[in-house]
């Protein structure tokens, strides 16, 4: 296997979810692994000084049609949920936790936690909702709530946090391929050039 | 033919650039032609509350590197002229013109003006620069630059992009097919997949 992908990513971000979709598979191809990082798109827009897409005139509007647009293109199932963006806080530090124990068991975590948000439009910044995700994971719900609200997963999620917006990522899909950036699901095709061949 | 590609860019935006070096061989694929339409990028980013991509924090750097990755993924060369970003009030007024009488060479000028800005590096923003590319395209350099002085043409330029923003162009390139709106060059795979299927 060759170095893995890191995507970075915000549970809140749709079009992070798109690229969730496809960048298994996509890797697989090349004999490469995806390590999900949590990132907060919030922590990011305040030291860009830029904001949520669908709260910026015009761009907020075109936004969710591509989204949507998007989405087909992609032939992956979307909704653009009631609650939305949403602090994906908790969702990111069960993540950390899961990714401890069994890396498996997280990564089907955030498939679970993105369709729960995406595709069934549930909120999944509530705790009931949240749990609801974790039981299909096979995850002790109970234990994992516990542990998100312990100062040792906070603390651990703003290290993760700072440490990717020191590398620069300001926004989300953020991949790294062998140390190279790529912004945003439009760019897998740029990624996909890199698997194949190489440094471009 | 089909209806025309309307493609908004302004002359100081490079994937606005990178697009153009590839929309009319798409658009001519399936019978269509392409309506260039110039905007003012800063009029844009007033409306929208936004900055030029390379002035925002963390975004301005990965930018620049995209830019030049994605120049030679398309296989289009490229450098970030020293003078960037600029006014471009005299090109777009200039294309405005040009447009009037001669389409072919409106459209020679377009590419002309961006070759010279983002192969040549010279700054267009220049008189004299911008003298040389309408001589390449064999306009009278002297008239054109007397007329892009007059009101008329300052007001024709103003309403166009007044009449871009109310359409809800917040960014460059921006195209619309069949009247559906597609931001960014990276949005060129929608495009074509619309031209050869239709909505979807």
């Amino acid at each position: 296997m060759g170095i893995p992908i890191e995507f970075f990513f915000d549970f809140s971000s749709p079009y992070s979810y798109l690229a969730s979709e496809v960048i298994e598979p996509l890797a697989a191809r090349y004999g490469r692994e995806v390590d999900y990082k949590p990132v907060l798109l919030g922590a990011a827009f305040k030291v860009a000084g830029t904001r949520p897409l669908t709260e910026v005139p015009l761009k907020g509007e075109y936004s969710k049609r591509d989204m949507e647009r998007s989405a087909r293109f992609a032939g992956v199932p979307f909704v653009l949920p009631e609650a939305f963006p949403i602090g994906a806080v908790a969702a990111s530090r069960a993540l950390i936790w899961l990714a401890d124990s069994d890396v498996r068991r997280a990564r089907a975590f955030v498939h679970a936690a993105f369709r729960e948000y995406f595709v069934a439009g549930r909120n999944i910044a509530d705790n009931s909702v949240l749990a609801g995700v974790l039981r299909q994971v096979g995850a002790d719900a109970d234990q994992v709530l516990a542990a998100v609200q312990r100062p040792e997963l906070k603390e651990r999620l703003k290290a993760a946090v700072d440490a990717a917006l020191a590398r620069g990522v300001f926004g989300a899909p953020f991949l790294f391929v062998d140390g190279e950036p790529f912004w945003g699901h439009d760019r897998l095709v740029q990624v996909e050039r890199w698997l194949a061949s190489g440094p471009f």
